[in-house]
């Protein structure tokens, strides 16, 4: 690998994917870390609890690291930040909001304090290395979101993080276009934009029509009120509370992270509420039932969160009575459909009301994201000689391309990446020929990068077909069978329906051995262990069309 | 559980549930079935290839079974009838193309020729057992379907099978709606409507529709065309056949259900297409790019599908060139959004133009099943004086209910029903208080209902977190350990990562073994394997988080 470029962009996680976003910006020998976040395996990765980037690269190159910006606290941006913290050591620069949620998640860990942790804001001017960074304010589905400046001798990168354009933001929470467009004006060598909603046309809706539309649905509802979204919605969570102060209602919190963000949020005065207002879960009966609004986790459908447990009959305090009405603000993420529609049924079975559905089909939800004119706005805004598009799927990043080419970038200056691919800047010439270690990082239980492609396989074998495991102890000094072969199996087959087979095997498994003695084989034991797994594993599948794992364990005595 | 009552009904499967449609109409000693589904499973159900309902009720009253009436050719009415017919023989009643999917079924089992077939229409009258039964035709998103009416001593009840109102259907296939209009007026008893779009304000838009679009789409495109949809929709192929030929383009087939529905769909009669516009998709390549039409599996986005190994570059004869055209011609199924998401990333890779996206936004699809403005036309041509909404999941049903309502059905007369659930008739009296055995019987591999709950408990335990196998030879003689702990894992952790965790699960066995043994605990062993499997699990969870299946095994010598 080469060092001798100036400037260099490489995408460790993010691009071709959604989550694990990290992204980093090498000027000289500085390196800055954008993000750090983490992703959810799908379900082939069994076991797996979490995915983060595979930071080898910033490894290698520890002593030049400068720090770590982040662009705003969702798990896709922060989620990563304990893990990849124990390998590598890094000061955070992130706005207030942001920094009270890393801290939680740093206290969970038992990490406060093994890093320093600076707060910035959109108005804030830092250098990291040599590299002077600025920052501009955006909307997005959360507070305090960044986009970031770096200000290189080669020419100023901007990369957005996550936004969207609401021009009649909750909370006045206005994003700094004027800014934006003093940054283009003075013009962007490269700009990284992110393009989750490349695939939606025109321009996502105002915060605010939700809020009109929750406290409509506040106005209609008789009892009490279960409305669900992502806790870390606080513009959703306040027009929300907003709806209850309007309708008298109380305020009860049901979920982990629930309590968790309304209280960093409340502390950091992000969300306003009267703390008269707030009820324990505990005394929520001591209301009417007209009187209360439930905010709750479980608006993906997740089974154990709040909501599920409530629309189960499984939460220790709360219920469903015939009247109340449960509101979904949100929108079921591609994927968990299935999941939300069982706690739907389950409602519907508690004769409770239910709203529910896509954002766009009942008014309860709006994306965070920019959609295709608001892309098209941001390319504007900022007239980069070079576009990288990330944050997004290839198709995204595909569509996004198509949107930078129609607002006039040159074509042969949008780079679509892959993790690890490096666009080197020499003055303003770009070129991208090569790449860093990149990957996915399996983290399962506290392992970090302890699962591999192995270990998962085995799991897939496990998984479809269960286990058979034969065992056979074999005298040292004459080779004969003392005992077994014992037969045991597990996620195979009901015992009482297997004894015919098992007793098959039995047979099977002796005559190898007795076939392999005779050939005067005596050794090396691994041959007996493939040759009874190969005929016990063709009965098998004959007999039941499954392909167990077949382990022959031979135990000298 | 007692038989006095004159007339029953009986879901089971099909209600709670989208899959595997069976209810049974008994009347005094005949009972005759209405359709033999499947349904897939879900990830939860680890190795298990399809599931089909419960039949022991069928099976105890094996004698009184009449007979197999089938609605239609989907696999969640037709899937379960090789399974059952193998349990359970009867004969089997449905329209030519039914007969026709059926018989595919049956000859892929080996079972052609084992239970009689016979073919219907919807001008059929037949009498099973005692019971005259007459049938309608519908619109839905496969020819020749059919509405059942049972003629009961005790009145018509009226099991609708799948179906929209389409008034401007593909090949002129009319549903009877004059029929069901003397249906009703000559008295309903009860009422079996399906569910599966009661969630769906509106009507649902005519096949014709999609017709127009694929029209449009194929005038627009330029190079090859690849299409893909359900392979059943023989209305949606004959107007994709249509635009081919009107665009002057050959067809090529490529996946097996599509190659086995077209060879039967044309054999029967069911779809229009010169055999000079079939190409073989070896020949392809000898034609221009512009000239060829493919239509292909794989439309929900399957890896291995043919669409699937296209985009993925694993196709043996088919690829993408760039500028060809993909039409999705479907909707994703709630789940398969990731999987269909996949290929179009494959597919603008190779630089295709893509047509994908739900049914709505792209018109290249359209819903077979009735809307809610639809589902209230057929409660008001049959004016049933009971109603059981069916085929859908709870809250379909139960929107299904308030639509019932809404026209004028008796609140206290409609039942939500779960499977296994019997409404008697006594008169015009209805009574529901008794259950038969019912639920989800499982197929894995050649296996019918042999995985139950503890194989999938223990695959489910083995595909999070693996096995560690210790095994250890006692002498029978003095209780002493001839050898071992043999610690083996799979699925658990690297081996070069877990060597001190293994020395550590060794000594800890060899600790337990001793513990007991002092005790004088010299049996039962069972006691030993406890202990060891409550250590080494204690152990191994607090330095990993991780709960492996911990299996000990003693082997005495």
């Amino acid at each position: 690998m080469t060092t001798n470029h100036k400037l260099s962009i490489i995408p460790l996680g993010g691009v071709n994917e959604i989550g694990k976003n990290m992204y980093v910006i090498q000027c000289g020998d500085d390196l800055i870390v954008v993000d750090c976040g983490s992703k959810f395996p799908d379900e082939s990765l069994l076991g797996i609890d979490v995915i983060i980037p595979d930071i080898s690269y910033l490894i290698e190159n520890e002593d030049k690291v400068r720090g770590l910006v982040v662009t705003h606290g969702h798990e896709d941006h922060i989620g990563g930040i304990p893990y990849v913290i124990k390998q590598l050591n890094m000061p955070i620069y992130a706005t207030r909001l942001t920094l009270g949620l890393i801290k939680g998640k740093l206290k969970e860990h038992g990490l406060l304090g093994t890093t320093t942790l600076h707060q910035i804001d959109s108005q804030s001017e830092i250098t990291l290395g040599s590299v002077p960074i600025s920052f501009f304010s955006t909307n997005h589905s959360i507070p305090d979101c960044l986009g970031v400046v770096f200000h290189t001798p080669q020419g100023t990168v901007v990369h957005t993080g996550d936004f969207k354009f609401d021009l009649t933001p909750v909370n006045n929470q206005y994003a700094d276009i004027h800014k934006m467009a003093e940054i283009g004006k003075n013009g962007v060598l490269a700009l990284l934009s992110e393009s989750t909603n490349a695939e939606r046309p025109g321009f996502t809706p105002s915060e605010r029509l939700v809020g009109a539309n929750i406290q409509e649905a506040f106005y209609n509802a008789e009892g009490m009120i279960y409305i669900t979204t992502f806790a870390s919605n606080v513009h959703r969570l306040q027009q929300i509370i907003d709806a209850a102060a309007k309708t008298d209602r109380k305020i009860a919190l049901a979920g982990r992270s629930m309590v968790n963000v309304v209280d960093i949020a409340s502390t950091l005065g992000y969300l306003n509420m009267p703390q008269t207002m707030l009820v324990d879960i505990a005394d929520v009966n001591k209301y009417k039932r007209n009187e209360i609004t439930v905010m709750c986790t479980g608006s993906q459908g997740e089974p154990m969160a709040a909501l599920g447990r409530i629309a189960s009959g499984n939460h220790r305090q709360l219920a469903v009575h015939p009247g109340d009405t449960v509101i979904f603000a949100s929108s079921p993420i591609p994927g968990n459909e299935r999941n939300v529609a069982r706690i739907v049924d389950n409602l519907f079975e508690r004769k409770a009301s239910v709203i529910y559905g896509p954002g766009s089909s009942t008014g309860m939800h709006v994306s965070g994201h920019a959609s295709q004119e608001e892309l098209k706005l941001m390319l504007t805004l900022m007239k980069p000689q070079y576009f990288i598009p990330i944050h997004g799927e290839y198709r995204m990043l595909h569509l996004h391309r198509q949107l930078a080419e129609s607002v006039g970038v040159n074509a042969s200056n949008i780079y679509i990446l892959n993790n690890g691919d490096v666009v080197d800047f020499a003055g303003s010439e770009a070129l991208q020929e090569r790449k860093v270690s990149n990957g996915d990082t399996y983290v399962d239980g506290l392992g970090i990068g302890d699962v591999g492609n192995v270990v998962l396989r085995d799991r897939k074998v496990l998984s479809a077909d269960g286990i058979l495991i034969i065992v056979i102890t074999v005298g040292k000094s004459d080779n004969k069978i003392v005992s077994g072969p014992d037969i045991i199996s597990r996620g195979f087959v009901f015992v009482k329906e297997s004894e015919g087979l098992m007793e098959e095997v039995h047979r099977i498994t002796l005559n190898e051995m007795e076939q392999l003695q005779d050939n005067n084989l005596h050794k090396p034991w691994n041959l007996y262990k493939q040759s009874i797994k190969e005929s016990v594993g063709k009965f098998l599948y004959a007999k039941t069309k499954r392909r167990p794992m077949i382990l022959p364990i031979i135990i000298l005595v």
